[in-house]
């Protein structure tokens, strides 16, 4: 796989919040139809954010619907990115954080950055982050204006840096006036294509090559339409029932994407 | 009855909450129809969760109309989930909490749980927990976020975590995006068969069979909806009838079924 | 009079607080026409919660509109539930509180009640409590949510738990998700029928028998819709009127039911 | 003037808040069409808040239009009612308190009433004591629980509470639910007849005999409507207006009237 | 012109706020169309506050829109009413301060001024000091609040307090139930006539005479509609294009007055 | 080019915000169609400030749609001023600040003006500044209460005061009545001349001669619309496709035109 091999090339430099990243990689990069040409345009901007001809602030927005890959593709950017200093910027770290606590911790990591003549930031879900829900709508101001301040604000001379971030709510990042301070937003999709489909069965390993077939065969006079994250979450329930016999599994995981409203068979 | 000595095999380790969660229990549990199929899907995601195959994170919800049971299914999961570290999040623990207080409170009881290498994790009527209410509407943001956060997260690498859930009212959190962080949803429906309420009945042993019989005899050209904590309710009304004469029994228990919307009657 | 002979038969054990009920039954309970069937009713929940083999935990709500007399009747029933720890949850003493001290307060009644086998809490006027305002609308949600927590708590095992409150808009508690903590819900009348009116002058003695068919002679050919504390009030200003002839007196209260919209004359 | 002369004959006991009240009645009480009823009713009320034989805590309410003389109607009766302990709360002194503040000093000054056999208490302005304020609505909701604590919580056992408040919104105090917590309602009316007029303008002394009866042939066909204090404000005008020629000073005060909408010439 | 010399006849005993009310009218007072009626009803007004016949709490209001002049004229007004206590309340003095500090600072303001016989205070731009805003709407409310209380109060016995104010939104004002506290309200006008402008031009001495009649020349067909503020920055313009040419400036001020909606031909 | 020789003959004077100035102009000014007359309709502002004859307080307002170069122009003219203190107020330094801590930097800013004889302030992103966003809408009406008192106080006697802004959002400033106190408004305008882009990507030598006049040619039958930056960041894309071959490098360029919508070609 080609994916896997351009990660192992690269040795992260000391002091890249290496583990922090993993996590959002629990389970690797499976190089389905669309990911090559995300990676390509993702590390295509990782480029230009290094180039010394050009702005010294780039701001890259990876956008998608829930369990779309979003926030894996993005970490596995920043990881590639060959940064020497990388920062993730993480919610976990700050549950019941005052607003202007979060705000001093992030405002803490963009100063850092500064300090590291080429730094690179990666920011997961920004709308969470400000606290957005749309019962209200409620999000924190104090957060969004940091937000804004920090992403908009060009860097001390001489330092380059990269910001990496992601949204589930693209539309929401635009109310607010967030969109216009990236300098480039990539759509990550959802799986549509049968073949993806079967490419993804295939390298999970949780059904044997008959069952895939069998599976497909069934599948295929409808449509599909699931973000990567939930198809892994529906295999990982065919791990268990190990014991079944094929037949049973095949009609069970059938059943399963109808269900949860993966597949819709054409009328 | 089956249940009870599954129930009956298992000896929860030291460190558990038993207590807690035997409260959620306070009238065991009888098998009417759905009982049996609710606790093995509920069974087959405990087992899932422990499996070193999956995803090292499981999310469950059990939701259900008021008074359906959903609680007591719940906790009987997760007290029969033999996970060595179980940990129930209580709202009476937390009466007149600030939101950052309630935040830290729930923080803690995951990171406890990080330290355990399979943990479970019991968080009663989710709504509840953040304050929400339907005038307004109101919720605690910063609990909300600290749930999301939390929810989302993945466990350190060799940590498994699984998380059971409760609430009444599914749609909010669909609309709070809470939804979405789930691995599975399970619903816990209300009795709406004769012989469902009949076996109810018998198991109460609030009334005689004769009692029972002459009641099924009345209601039985109608329908029945009641959550089944509702329907113990109004059996305990039973109870202290005692010395009331068999037919005025019959008649006052027909008569609350109707009162309380229990049985309508068919036109 | 029936009722208050059964009051005089009771003999509240020490620790009571039977000051504090005494002064929502400052003027007596009038044995008017409903009375007795709510005080049966009421005193039938109270046996329920007694009995050992009911749920451990009764919750009763009373409500009715303005003036109807539903404090006086809920503070009746507590008062001769013969529980030997009865507490009174009162606003007055928490005038000016903080929504957390009042939390606070309110949970530590909870929590004696719990050290004592049988225990009886008053709560009058929940909306109050939480300060409900029609206009916003607007409520205190930590005290919402603490009521919420505590009266669908269970007690610890082996005590037992009789709440009883009151509330003159039971749709705002339906509509808050808390009517369903309650384990039943009992509606006090206003006044509509002539001879419970010319019952409660007649108690009253703040007009001689003959001014009373005078008045009962005045307005037997309309409908009368009102509430026992009002008409209470409106006597009260008769007793004033002490030297005035009778006609006089009689003519000015049946101005005065009419004015205020107790009695509208038939067309 | 009789109402003079009853002022007169009250010695106010020692401990009444005499100053703060006469600064409500600044211009005095002027003897005009409706002062007299409203007098006596008020006094009735009183008289019934000091009998033994009634409920031991009145509150009334005065209501009238801003300009109207409700304050000084109230206060009035405050001052006449020879109550031994008569306190005033007031607005004035509690600028830039914090709500829970203004609770405090308010319950403390019913706790003191508490104290005295018979006590009277005058409440200018509910909603403006609440903050109410239209654009929102807002208003401080401890505060207005507070009123409705103190003011529907009956006194201790053998004390006797007046309580006399003033509103220029009863509609609004009708919506917050503060209105069923009065015993009784007063209104205080605008003046609408010709001959009130006449009578200020006879009492305040600020125009000659000769220049009123040139006023009131000028607006003698027409309609009259203004509250008693904005009257003898533009009376205040006239008195600066010494030197001018009486003609001038008619025609002058002709247009006042006028232009501030108190007289409406009919077409 | 005839009110200079009025203002110089005046000499401010000591202890007034000379400065501050100084830099209200940093361009002096310009004697147009309207302007000596304003003064003249303002100082009425002054002369009734200070009447010993008069009730003792005089509030006036000057209103007008955006840049009418509406400030330097109520400056002028309390400069020139020779009261030995002048004060004035300054939002530049409160930036950043909490509502509650607000508060405390104006009520200090208007405790100083009891301590004098015969006080003044000048509050420029009420609904700025409240924090009004139009979106939402804003303001706070206890600032509100407080101007309320002080305004309505009156001063102790023997004391006589002149208030003057002014306001951009009179509308707003009255919706908070503010109008009605004052007294008095005059309305400050923009200037319509041609006359005026040319006027205000003359005495600006930022043209020539003969450039002033080139303009009065061609705006003499249409509608002038400027407030004097706003014309006299226009003017200041013209001040710095010394150099240029007469026919050049003259047509680029009509163009300036066009653009600026304060000229509109007439068609 | 004119412009940055202009800027080259200045020398500031010690203790002026020169570099805080310079990260705006990151990029250098570009002389294209509309900044000669932008700068020259500046510089005269800047004059007439500096003019002892006029005001002492000069506000100017730049406002322009996101990316128009707005932060930039203004930069440009404040640096230019030669004003002997200049002073940037900057959020990047205020994340996380609360309200009243933003007040406090800001108004110290203008209190250490007041002490320069000449002083300018420059203040960008208004709404930003204010934290507003259009969801709710929120702001925080401290920071707006004090932009408005700082902006329309004058300074004191004998110093004058020159305040550079820029906005996005002119109608919200108009909405919150912030407008009206700026002396001038200058908008600065997006590119949508053909020969503009030319000149710019001519400057940028990003791409080759003969690369711009292909793009010129395909791009010359459609209309172009776009702000400044936004072209110098599409351009910063070509820069790091150097190696690429020209054809490809045209036709990606004038793809990237019409997908950002910068270029709409002509139906
Ligand atoms: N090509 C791929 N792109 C993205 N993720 C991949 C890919 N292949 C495998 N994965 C795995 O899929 C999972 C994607 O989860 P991720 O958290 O990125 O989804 P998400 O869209 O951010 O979901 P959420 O809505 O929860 O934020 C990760 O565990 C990742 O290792
Ligand atoms: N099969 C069953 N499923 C669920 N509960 C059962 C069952 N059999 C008996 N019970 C008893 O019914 C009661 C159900 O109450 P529980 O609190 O779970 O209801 P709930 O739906 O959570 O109600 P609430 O709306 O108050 O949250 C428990 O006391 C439990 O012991
Ligand atoms: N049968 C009765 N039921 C209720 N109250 C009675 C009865 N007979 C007499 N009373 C007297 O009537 C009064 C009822 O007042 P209570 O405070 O209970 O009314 P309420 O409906 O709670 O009014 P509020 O709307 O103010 O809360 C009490 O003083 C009580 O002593
Ligand atoms: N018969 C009267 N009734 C009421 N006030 C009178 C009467 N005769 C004279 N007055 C004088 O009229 C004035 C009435 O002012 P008061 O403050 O009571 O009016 P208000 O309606 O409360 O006005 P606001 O709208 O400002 O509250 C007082 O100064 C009072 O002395
Ligand atoms: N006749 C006049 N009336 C008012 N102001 C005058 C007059 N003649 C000259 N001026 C000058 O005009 C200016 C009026 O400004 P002022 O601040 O009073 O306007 P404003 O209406 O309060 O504006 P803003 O909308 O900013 O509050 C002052 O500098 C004052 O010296
Ligand atoms: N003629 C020009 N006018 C303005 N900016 C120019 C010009 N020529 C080159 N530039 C450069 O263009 C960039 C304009 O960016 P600037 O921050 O001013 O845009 P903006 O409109 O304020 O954007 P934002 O919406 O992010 O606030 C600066 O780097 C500046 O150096
Ligand atoms: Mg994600
Ligand atoms: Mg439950
Ligand atoms: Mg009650
Ligand atoms: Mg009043
Ligand atoms: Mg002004
Ligand atoms: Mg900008």
């Amino acid at each position: 796989d080609f994916i896997y091999s351009l990660e192992n090339d690269v040795k992260p430099s000391l002091g890249t919040s290496d583990e922090a990243l993993a996590k959002f990689i629990e389970r690797g990069i499976i190089n389905w139809g669309s990911t090559r040409e995300l990676v390509e345009k993702g590390m295509m901007f990782v480029k230009q954010a290094r180039s010394p001809e050009t702005s010294n602030r780039l701001c890259l927005l990876l956008e998608g619907a829930p369990t779309a890959g979003t926030s894996a593709m993005a970490a596995y950017l920043a990881k590639n990115s060959d940064f020497p200093f990388i920062k993730v910027i993480n919610s976990r770290e700050m549950v019941g954080f005052m607003e202007s606590s979060k705000c001093l911790r992030i405002n803490k990591i963009f100063d850092d950055a500064y300090r590291s003549e080429l730094s690179c930031i990666f920011m997961n879900d920004l709308e969470h982050l400000m606290g957005y829900s749309p019962i209200g709508p409620r999000y924190q101001s104090l957060v969004l204006d940091a937000m804004y301040s920090l992403l908009s604000a060009s860097p001390p001379k001489g330092r380059k840096l990269l910001v990496i971030c992601t949204s589930k709510r693209r539309s929401v990042l635009e109310e607010l006036g967030l969109l216009s301070v990236f300098t480039a937003v990539i759509r990550v999709p959802y799986i549509t294509h049968q073949e993806d489909i079967k490419l993804v069965l295939d390298e999970s390993q949780a059904l044997t090559p008959d069952e895939i077939d069998a599976i497909m065969d069934h599948i295929c006079h409808g449509k599909v339409f699931v973000g990567l994250k939930k198809l892994l979450g529906l295999l990982d329930t065919m791990r268990v029932m190990k014991g079944v016999e094929s037949r049973k599994r095949v009609a069970s995981f059938v059943n399963l994407l109808e269900d949860e409203g993966v597949y819709t068979p054409e009328l």
